[in-house]
């Protein structure tokens, strides 16, 4: 399971050290992506493709970003799975936080690279 | 009544040409300020008021733009209204047509008028 353990007054500081950064990290992402975006749009398609494209990653962001302590360390291992954030980042935390965090995001990595392999390995019929 | 009567095929044609051309200029002019608030972009709460901006025009101009005889006329009297479009666009559809759009729109700029004009005279009390 992972929202184990109750935190820390040390563990909250740096979790909401983390957190506050990977999400200052992925709006300054998302700011770029649409300075880019809005500097060649010229068709009312393009328009509104941005308009969808923001329209679904604010939810995407505001589900994502859900500061409550039984949620933190999935995201904490998805935040790791993306490189969002760095596992230095997380020293401070306890040991065996830091461990389930470890041992789920090996899994995850785990299942993402058996998946890539098994759709080199059996390609569709044709 | 502003739904009034049947559009002769060259009424259609007329309405369809000032219909698209206002929806053009309407688009471009969003594009252009959409183009200029992003070029200087850099907080998510500007980030956020240009996805509201967005969500709010795509709604006002999918019903603004409803292409049904029946609406056009009163269209045609509010795009005269806020200068989208000229008069002279609408030269060509019948007579008593053009007349109601011109007396709606008389109307609507004297109701106008006499409101800014209230504004004046009866200011609130203190």
């Amino acid at each position: 399971m992972l929202h184990g353990s109750s935190w820390s007054p040390t563990e909250k500081k740096i979790a909401r050290s983390v957190f506050d950064a990977a999400l200052q990290s992925e709006l300054a992402d998302l700011i770029a992506q649409v300075r880019e975006t809005a500097a060649t749009l010229s068709t009312a398609d393009e328009l509104w493709d941005l308009q969808e494209l923001l329209h679904r990653r604010r939810r995407e962001i505001s589900d994502k970003y859900d500061y409550r302590y039984p949620r933190l360390e999935l995201l904490f291992v998805w935040l790791l799975r993306e490189r969002r954030i760095a596992l230095a980042q997380l020293q401070g935390l306890k040991p065996e936080r830091l461990a389930r965090i470890e041992s789920v995001l090996a899994q995850a990595l785990c299942d993402e690279e058996r998946g890539a392999g098994a759709g080199q390995d059996d390609p569709a019929p044709r």
